[in-house]
C-alpha cells in the first residue's frame, strides 16, 4: 500500500516537472545534459562505490559472468554513459518543429508541431547505464522519465540517479523530471503500470518475459517487441562474394542480439553454388547450420532443421537455412515464420528488390545491406530508446523524434463553422 | 466458448485477407469502394427491412428518440454512407508513399514508407452508418477491419455487411477484409480485445463508460479521448466582435458533439466591456451561464460556477465562465482542467497567439478560430475515423495518414558492419 502510494507520488512528482521541461527551451536543455556527463565523471568513485554493493550481492547470489559484467559501472563504462549524453547534447532538438503547414479553402492555416510525449516509463533488466541513456533522450525530447531497473542494479541505479540530480541542481531543469522507482518489489512494476493519469508511454527493455508481463498488467501504450527473427535472403543471381559477406556480418558480427539474423532463405536456382561458400564460411566462424531437406541434399552432415527452427530467434551462433523455390515462397516464409524486426534480400535484379521493399511489412526491410545496420544509430535516428514491432507509434528502432507526437496548431483570422 | 472461438476465427479471417489488401493497386481499392456505394443504393431497400428489426425492438424496450434517430437507416442516411464511400475513393492513397529519404555516411539509401496498420477493430454504439464509414476508412487505407457495434443496431449492421461483401465479390479485394462480430454479447468484445495477434489498433467510439472499458481490458492498443472539455479564451484587447461569434459558435453550432467549447475564459481587462455582450449572445440562444465570483459580480443573476464545472464536459447549452487575470492564469487552467481536446485564443497580440500556440499541448491548439473547426473534415485529412487525446500514434482528428504507419526501407550495394 506504502509502495503503491509512493511510485504515484513519483509519478506526479515526474509529470509536474515534465511541464517545465516541455517548454525549456533547447540550449537550456543542452547544458543540463552536459551538467549531467560532467557529474558523472566526476562521481566516477561514488558511482564505483555504490556499484560494489550491486557486485558484492551478485556474486553471492552466483549470478553468471556474463550478467555481472553487464551490471559492472566500470571506468569505460562510466566514460560510455558520460559521452552518450554529450552526443545526445549535440543532436537537433525535434521539439517545436513544424513537421508540415497547409492552407484550408477558408483560409485557416494548418499545421502539425511537434512536441514531447509527457512522461517515458523505462522497465528494464541489470544494465545500470540505461539509467543515464534513457534520462537522456527523454531530457533532450522535452519529456520526464520514471525507471524502475532490475533489482539487482538497484544501489548503481539510485546512485547515477542521485549524481544526475545534483547535476540538474545548478541548472534551470528540474531535477525531479528524471525518477528511479526506489523499490526493488516486483509490484512496484504493476503499480507503474496503472499510472496512466501520469504516464504516457511504457518502455520495456529485457526478455521476452518481462515484456509479456508489461503488455499484460499495463494500461499505458507500450512500445515493444518480443524477438527478432530476421532473415536473409540469397537471390537467385545475387552477387555471391556480396552474399557471403551480408550473410556472415548479420549472423556472427553480434549474434546475441535482436538484429542478428536467424534464418538464411537460398533461391533454388542458386543454392548449388551457393550453400557450400556459406556453409563453408559459417563453420569456419563456429556457427551451427540447422537445415532443410534440400540443404541437407547438399550439406548431409548438417544438423535438420525442425518447425520450431524456423520462428527460432537463437541469439547464438546457429542459424538455419532453408532452400525455397522462388521469391513468392520466401515472401510467404517470412510473413508465416518472421517477427516483423528486419529483413533483407540480397539480389541483383531491379524488381525483385522493389517488390521485396513494397511486400514484406517488417519494421526495417533492406536490399544488399546486413540487418546488423537496424539499429537508430546505423540509421542516422542519433540514438536509440527502443525498438518496435508494434505499429502502433514508431516502427523499427525508435529514436528522438519517436519520443515526440504532433498537436495540430491553426492560425485564423475570425474563422467560425457554417 | 463458442463465441470466443469464433471471434477468433473473424479476426483471422481478417488478418488473412488483410494481406491481400495491404498490396492492392490502388485503382482496385478504388474500384472495390464505388462497388460497395452502388451496392449500398442498390440494396436500400433490404437495408431499411432489416433496420426494420431494430427498430421495433428498440420502441418495445423503450428507447429514446434521440436514440432510434441515430438507429434510423433513412434515405438519406443511405445516400450519406454510399456517397461518403465514393469521397473516399477519390481522396489520395496514402499507402506506399515515401515520407523521407536520407543517406547514411556508407552510403545506406534509408527511407520511411507508409504501410497498413493491419487489422483495424472498431468497437462503437448504435449508429450502423459508421459500419460503412469504418469500413470505407479502413479499406482505403489498405487495413482490413473487424466491427463491433451495438446491440440494438444488430440486424443492420449485419445487413450493411452483407451488401458489402456481395459487391466486393465482383472486386480483386476479398470480403473477408470487413468482418461484422455476430454476436450481441458483451462477452464478444473482452474476446476481441484478447486478440492482439490478429488485431493491430482497437478504436472505440461512444461514452465515456465504453472507452474506459475497452482500455482497462484490451491487450491492444486503443486510440482513444475520453472527453472534450474544450476552452475559448478571450485575450485582453481582443477584437470583441470577432470573441463574441467565436464563443457563440464554439458554444452553440452543435453543443452535442466533443469538439464544442464547454468553459470560456476572459482576461480580466477585457471582462467589463465583453461579458455583458456575451452573455445576451448566449442568453438569446438559450445557453445557461455558470459563472465564477468575478463574472457573477458582473451579472449577478447567473448560476454560480463550482469547482466540478471547471472539468465538466457539458454536451448541452450550458457553458462556464470565468475571468482569470493574465495570459499564465489561462495556460494554468487549462492545463489543470482541460481535456487535451482542443483549445482557441481569440487575441490580436502577436506574442501571445505564438505562446498559446507553443505552451498549450492540446491535441489541437488555435488562434482566432471557432473549435468547432478541430475535425478530420474541416482540417483537410479527407474524414475522421476517430480523434485522439492520447499522445501515442495519433494526437487529434485522426484520417487515412493515421491509419497507416511507416516501415524504414533502405537500400544498400553490399554494406556489412564493422
Amino acid at each position: 500500500m506504502d509502495i503503491e502510494k509512493k511510485v504515484r507520488e513519483l509519478a506526479l512528482q515526474v509529470k509536474a516537472a515534465a511541464r517545465v521541461l516541455a517548454a525549456a527551451p533547447t540550449p537550456e536543455k543542452d547544458k543540463a545534459l552536459l551538467a549531467m556527463a560532467a557529474g558523472l565523471r566526476k562521481q566516477r568513485d561514488f558511482l564505483q562505490e555504490r556499484n560494489q554493493l550491486d557486485l558484492e550481492k551478485a556474486r553471492i547470489n552466483g549470478l553468471s559472468a556474463a550478467m555481472i559484467d553487464r551490471l559492472t559501472l566500470s571506468d569505460k563504462v562510466i566514460e560510455a554513459m558520460a559521452s552518450g549524453l554529450e552526443e545526445v547534447a549535440a543532436f537537433p532538438d525535434p521539439v517545436g518543429e513544424v513537421v508540415r503547414m497547409w492552407r484550408r479553402p477558408n483560409r485557416l492555416l494548418v499545421g502539425k508541431m511537434r512536441i514531447p510525449l509527457g512522461v517515458v516509463g523505462m522497465i528494464y533488466e541489470s544494465r545500470p547505464n540505461v539509467t543515464a541513456d534513457a534520462a537522456g533522450l527523454c531530457l533532450k525530447s522535452g519529456n520526464g522519465v520514471i525507471l524502475r531497473g532490475g533489482s539487482e542494479a538497484f544501489h548503481s541505479n539510485m546512485a547515477v540517479l542521485e549524481v544526475l540530480h545534483e547535476a540538474l541542481e545548478s541548472t534551470s531543469i528540474p531535477p525531479a523530471v528524471i525518477q528511479v522507482v526506489p523499490f526493488v518489489e516486483r509490484q512496484a512494476i504493476n503499480y507503474l503500470l496503472q499510472c496512466e493519469e501520469e504516464i504516457d508511454l511504457i518502455i520495456p527493455r529485457g526478455g521476452e518475459g518481462l515484456i509479456r508481463f508489461v503488455v499484460e498488467h499495463s494500461r499505458i501504450p507500450v512500445i515493444k517487441h518480443y524477438k527478432g527473427v530476421c532473415h536473409v535472403f540469397v537471390d537467385a543471381g545475387a552477387e555471391v562474394e556480396m552474399a557471403r559477406k551480408i550473410v556472415v556480418n548479420a549472423k556472427v558480427h553480434r549474434p546475441g542480439v535482436c538484429n542478428a539474423a536467424e534464418t538464411i532463405l537460398v533461391h533454388r536456382e542458386i543454392a548449388e553454388s551457393f550453400i557450400p561458400l556459406m556453409v563453408a564460411d559459417l563453420k569456419s566462424k563456429d556457427v551451427e547450420i540447422r537445415g532443410c531437406a534440400r540443404t541437407l541434399a547438399l550439406f548431409p552432415g548438417l544438423v535438420p532443421a525442425t518447425d520450431e527452427d524456423w520462428a527460432a530467434e537463437y541469439l547464438d551462433l546457429i542459424v538455419a537455412v532453408k532452400v525455397i523455390d522462388d521469391f513468392d515462397a520466401a515472401v510467404a516464409h517470412i510473413t508465416r515464420y518472421g517477427s516483423d524486426h528486419t529483413e533483407t534480400i540480397v539480389t541483383s535484379d531491379y524488381h525483385r528488390s522493389q517488390d521485396f521493399l513494397r511486400r514484406v511489412n517488417s519494421s526495417v526491410v533492406m536490399v544488399n545491406a546486413s540487418t546488423r545496420f537496424s539499429d537508430g544509430g546505423q540509421l542516422g535516428l542519433g540514438a536509440e530508446i527502443g525498438i518496435s514491432t508494434t505499429k502502433l507509434h514508431a516502427y523499427g528502432p525508435m529514436g528522438l523524434e519517436g519520443l515526440t507526437t504532433t498537436k495540430y496548431i491553426i492560425y485564423g483570422d475570425g474563422q467560425i463553422r457554417d
